[in-house]
């Protein structure tokens, strides 16, 4: 037998290990005393009774799993409900259901960039974007980030289909695409918006109907959205939302549609009880973008360095990775979970806090939260 | 406004409409009468009462879903467990868990295929391994199906690192990779083997152990091996079987990992109870291969051309693609969902009513099965 063909393997981690940058899992316990402000559950409903509960019925009723791709034996009328009422929650046409919010993105750009089409890519967009993006038919151009003006000049160049892709909310920063002005671009040349809401879906918009809604572009002709069903509505799975015609388009292309097993029962109950508790109780989207803000301003009123956010993330700039990592380990020491962001999970090689600002945070846990990371700080 | 910047996607829809080749969604409900041979439920444990109730148990302990990538807040003990059993069970030393098979087939080929190697990949594998192919950075050779030979062919180019890639059972045809002879040829050169089980699992091995186990291949330190929990484990999700330093090397690197949501809690619940179902009762693999067996005999013998199955999927050719949906409408009529594959999702352009041998079909309803396709032949 020749050399093990993982040799190289060993090379890259002893890199990684000497760089500190080796990345390990931490399983939590089910009743952790951390105060979580690392997960998406913006809106808090991953554990709310009425989302737990939904999550038991359909496994018992429909089954622990869909048993097969949405076009064989896959598709209930479990999934059909939720895709009707999340298109009509969010004021699209149609909506498709995918196992998971990165499929739901290869989906939407692989499918609607075929050969001789134009990507338009922003360049912070998130990596289920960009591997679509590498995985179409079409030509990708990456553009400059939150730059409408870079947008045009690349569409200038099309000569068939074009699209223009982006996050809403970026993933990282939590800062917001100027979507008003990059609809405005794509009108001007033909051109689609594929954006991904995944931030912006429970949080943004009249009662969390999202980012497209807020910008006023939601059911337009000319756009589609994905969502993630992972984040404010506490399971899992994604979405695309779009005209009836492109959702057609989708489930007759898609590959990771057709070639994947449906999204599990438990999960779409789920993501279907937290969208109708949503709807019943609007104001928990406000009080997610109140959260945020309040952290925002207390922690640069303390001196540190933040971006304004315009969703629910929160993210404060670290002098390095390595004190990044050991302001986040201090604040866990303190009994809070944050996020911490390096390369090369960062792209521009700055290291951050990430803070997700839960909308069923009181307030006294809300100055807890500001309290053990100023104290913490590097 | 420019024209509709998805005019071209209604040109396909009525390219597809004129072939006969539109697919739609077929909700359904959740007491159907049908007899199923079109899922993936090979060990009909979907909707065994103890994986339910799991599912269910894991919400409530756990929520409605992760709440955040595997690396921030999304791992729970839970999942570390179901990691632990399952490389255990399959024989393997480490498992990693995701959202599902399709992103376990992408993280495998992505992260073992860096810049400057070369990856050999047999041209019947499933569209998840050959987009993992497209994302990689390495080069592909698409290889004849099964065929060692011009596996070792191909590994004479190679100058870098390399991996030979195969699903175990073809999802079409449910035709076996020659793995031993692929385990030669990949240690002549020096090669890893890199396996999709996603048939393979729960029907072929002791007690379903797995198609790698089945070939004394299983914990080998060249051999890398996914499996899906979606269809023998009833639930939804998938998992990469290998060496811990590869395990390890999958978490700092697999973007499909440390970019996507952590597995559902009720789809991990369900996953570890149908695996320790499994265990307990290690005669569900060997029913599923007899009743696969039972199945192609039977239709043979009344002249139908199939192909034999070396797990639990029956490949039956139909005369062409109109044909096989018809065939497959009246067999639904009939009372039994049968599934058919027609291009573009068949490489080969041949049509097949597709029968899954589930293990918890009696021998009335196999009786049934055989008469039902038999009667509606075309």
């Amino acid at each position: 037998m020749a050399q093990s063909p993982f040799e190289w393997i060993d090379e890259q981690a002893r890199a990684r290990r000497r760089a500190g940058l080796v990345r390990t899992l931490r399983p939590r316990p089910a009743d952790s005393a951390l105060l979580d402000l690392a997960g998406n559950d913006y809106l808090g409903l991953a554990r709310h009774p009425e989302v737990t509960e939904a999550a038991a019925r359909a496994a018992r009723t429909w089954g622990g799993g869909a048993t097969g791709s949405r076009l064989v034996s896959g598709s209930t009328e479990l999934h059909a409900e939720l895709e009707r009422e999340l298109a009509g929650f969010c004021g699209f046409e149609s909506a498709l259901v995918f196992s998971s919010g990165y499929a739901a993105n290869l989906a939407a750009v692989t499918t609607l960039a075929p050969h001789g089409s134009l990507i338009v890519s922003d360049a912070g967009n998130h990596a289920s974007l960009i591997d679509g993006c590498r995985l179409a038919r079409g030509t990708t151009q990456v553009v400059a980030h939150a730059d409408p003006d870079a947008v045009r000049k690349a569409l200038h160049t099309r000569t068939g289909p074009a699209l223009v892709v982006s996050d809403t909310v970026f993933s990282v920063d939590g800062d917001a695409a100027p979507l008003a002005d990059l609809a405005a671009a794509c009108r001007e040349f033909g051109a689609a918006l594929v954006t991904d809401d995944a931030h912006g879906l429970g949080v943004l918009g009249d009662g969390g109907r999202g980012a497209l809604w807020a910008a006023g572009l939601a059911g337009a002709p000319d756009v589609v959205t994905t969502v993630t069903l992972s984040k404010s509505l506490g399971s899992q799975g994604g979405a695309v939302l779009g005209p009836a015609h492109v959702i057609d388009h989708l489930v007759n292309a898609a590959r990771t549609f057709i070639f994947d097993t449906g999204l599990a029962p438990a999960s779409a109950g789920a993501a279907l009880a937290a969208l109708r508790l949503l709807r019943r109780e609007p104001e928990r989207a406000a009080r997610a973008r109140a959260v945020a803000t309040a952290l925002y301003e207390r922690l640069t009123a303390a001196g540190l360095e933040a971006v304004r956010p315009h969703a629910a993330v929160v993210s404060v700039r670290a002098p390095s990775p390595e004190q990044a990592l050991r302001w986040a380990a201090d604040c866990r020491e303190a009994g809070l979970a944050v996020g911490c962001f390096r390369p090369p999970s960062v792209p521009d090689g700055i290291s951050r806090l990430r803070l997700t600002a839960r909308a069923d945070l009181t307030d006294g846990q809300l100055d807890r939260a500001v309290r053990v990371i100023i104290e913490a700080r590097r």
